[in-house]
């Protein structure tokens, strides 16, 4: 019993490049997984017809779902369509109620449909078409019998831009292949991340390394980054549900053994963690901070409805701000050096009593690449979390360049936060 | 004459969950441009052997040039070096050096070698070994004739986690490929990558369209993102030299075209060129941010030496914050709202007398989901630009979810102050 295999081929040149990033098949791989497919290959190829053929061509070789994005707008780059229906076998034609929907859309604009406009409502036949909600061109999915193998394959193809592709998806494709999996039967897959911060990898390991074995069908595994370390939980099975209760069994056991560690799960970011829990506890907090220069501001403000929680930010970048905004003394940075566990509580509270919110947050530390001596060197960072009656302080070495140790420290930093709010500090 | 084709393949199973994106390939898609290689194909696999080696075989079934990473660790998932011995029939033998390089290392640490550690440094037969100055498993390098295609191919295994891949290419990969182009002599490729923010992408098209068709052998690229549109120049040529002069030829031709929208090229970003200017003119800058909630000090802080012109960043998330922090008079914020020109303005007047810099730049804006109205719906964003003299200001309708419109606010405003420095004043 394997869970029905799937490949994304993204297409663009573009993607071939250095400067841009394929984050289409990452949307695609988390919703695929939550419908039990799994995503056995991922390819990325240009504009090059001869090219996309042979991807299609060893896509519907080795898995059951192919999914492509890109290569369906109205320029002469655009020649998803016209592989599709080559490699499929199919004649292309115009799809009535596409047109009308284009035109429609234009209309709206003043505009009137261009042939070239027109090409995007031409259909492999016999292809079921997702409608898109946002844009012009549609998506359209279809299943045909492979010879080779005598098994059904599904080949969906959806725009590239991400702001049309996830709307078709989720509006109408995500159902199409719920459908294609409940038919093909093929046994189901279920994943879930439980992420943690603060422990480094091998530590995390011997804490779960037990636990490899407990379940026959079940798969755990580290993923570590700049976030903290991720576990994930991999279970095959004939049933969703049985699989889920293997999944939940697990998740219980590694919940156990990671404790406060463990942070979020899912989908879940750090600072949404902290987001909600400021929003249920219904307090407020206000940032002061200088290496991380507003990261820590922007990642709370990230969520909708975080002005209920956030007050302010002081990106107290130089000395003087920390003396202005924050009555930081003068002598205590002369003394200690704005980068200083002193300072750090010192700005904690300057913030806190200045914006009148329960509490205060505050991190100094050296970026880098310079800056650093033998006693700070670079990627030393102080935290300091102050509330009505007290200051805790942390110090940090983090490893990594500018951009990483800046994100550790956020990281870092909310994590603290995190911990303050549920009452659990660190050891 | 096509320039020597190359293949990407990431290995890893967690490349094909939702959450990590691969940017390896993006680092090394940048870096065999440089040296005249065009990469064709970049495919993901997990670490499953016989996965891996069919995507050998695909690979070096049709490109010249392959490179491979992760799966060089000393776990059991770490199979790469298996693989591609089978593939290339070549065996595996202890690489002594490498066996000694890596007891140093963990002498320094007071550990022994281990048998699973001792596995880094088995390398197929005949591969030439790329030291890792940060790690412990070498990159290698082998050629080898292609029966199928009578030609001869390259295949470079490098680890997955990029702070050793990058420094195992920069000291001696890159080397090494840029030896094996040189003795294909098969042509060179260069690109170039023109940035520009202002105008959307079929405005743009119009600037340029006639140039597509200037020189025979460039092809012209538009690519369209949060960050503005892109213009890449793609010149194939027998020498780097003349493809160069071609390249050049025609940027001039669409620097012409784009005027001041251009605002930047190659690898440099928007804040990247704003510091330049920042510093090269001796002007500090101050910045109160609202809807971005500390993005666009974490982008102007992001850069080494950021100091010399960031003096602070005040996030004034709440209409107290305002008030207070910036001198936004209450009556202002009462007749005009929160989100307005008026307050706009007086935010950058506010932000820059405080901290007595050159400069002071101000956003406020509705980033969503909710909190629209008729007037000032979702994406609406007012930007303010004060020095000594006068502030000018900028409304703003962005589209997109509300990660979309926070980072084109950030852009827009670092545009503006890149204008200003610069004295070219937007139309």
């Amino acid at each position: 019993m394997t869970a029905v295999r799937a490949e994304i081929i993204s297409i663009g040149s573009e993607l071939l490049l250095g400067g841009v990033a394929d984050t289409n098949s990452l949307f695609l791989a988390d919703e695929l997984l939550k419908i039990g497919i799994e995503v056995r290959w991922k390819t990325v190829v240009g504009d090059d017809p001869k090219d996309m053929e042979e991807a299609l061509l060893h896509a519907l070789g080795r898995v059951h779902v192919v999914l492509t994005t890109g290569g369906l707008g109205p320029t002469e780059d655009d020649l998803t369509r016209k592989v599709v229906a080559r490699v499929t076998g199919r004649r292309l034609s115009l799809h009535e109620a596409t047109v009308r929907a284009i035109t429609q859309r234009l209309a709206a604009r003043q505009r009137r449909i261009t042939p070239d406009q027109a090409t995007q409502a031409l259909i492999p036949s016999r292809a079921q078409v997702i409608p898109n909600p946002v844009g012009a061109a549609p998506g359209f999915f279809l299943q045909y019998q492979d010879d080779r193998h005598n098994e059904e394959r599904a080949l969906m193809c959806l725009p590239g831009p991400s702001m049309e592709m996830k709307p078709i998806f989720q509006a109408g494709g995500g159902a199409l292949l719920e459908a294609f999996v409940g038919k093909a039967a093929r046994g189901t897959l279920v994943r879930r991340r439980l992420r943690t911060f603060g422990l480094v990898e091998s530590e995390l390991e011997a804490r779960v390394k037990d636990l490899y074995a407990v379940e026959r069908l079940a798969v755990l595994g580290l993923q570590a980054g700049a976030y903290g370390v991720d576990i994930s939980i991999t279970v095959q099975g004939r049933h969703p549900e049985s699989a889920d209760t293997v999944v939940k069994r697990l998740e219980r056991l590694v919940r156990d053994r990671v404790g406060e560690y463990l942070y979020a799960a899912g989908d879940q970011t750090m600072e949404g963690v902290v987001a909600l829990k400021l929003t249920a506890k219904g307090l407020t907090v206000a940032l002061a901070e200088s290496c991380t220069g507003g990261l820590i501001g922007q990642r709370l403000t990230s969520l909708p409805g975080s002005s209920a929680y956030f007050e302010r930010g002081l990106v107290t970048y130089s000395d003087r701000a920390k003396m202005d905004l924050l009555k930081v003394p003068e002598a205590l940075i002369r003394r200690n050096g704005a980068v200083s566990a002193e300072v750090a509580q010192a700005m904690a509270e300057g913030v806190r009593e200045q914006s009148g919110t329960d509490l205060g947050l505050a991190v100094t530390g050296i970026a880098g690449p310079s800056g650093g001596t033998k006693e700070k060197p670079v990627g030393v960072v102080f935290l300091a979390l102050a509330d009505k009656k007290t200051a805790v302080g942390r110090r940090h070495l983090f490893s990594g360049d500018r951009e990483g140790i800046r994100f550790r420290a956020s990281q870092a930093a909310l994590d603290l936060l995190r911990r303050h709010i549920s009452g659990k500090a660190i050891e």
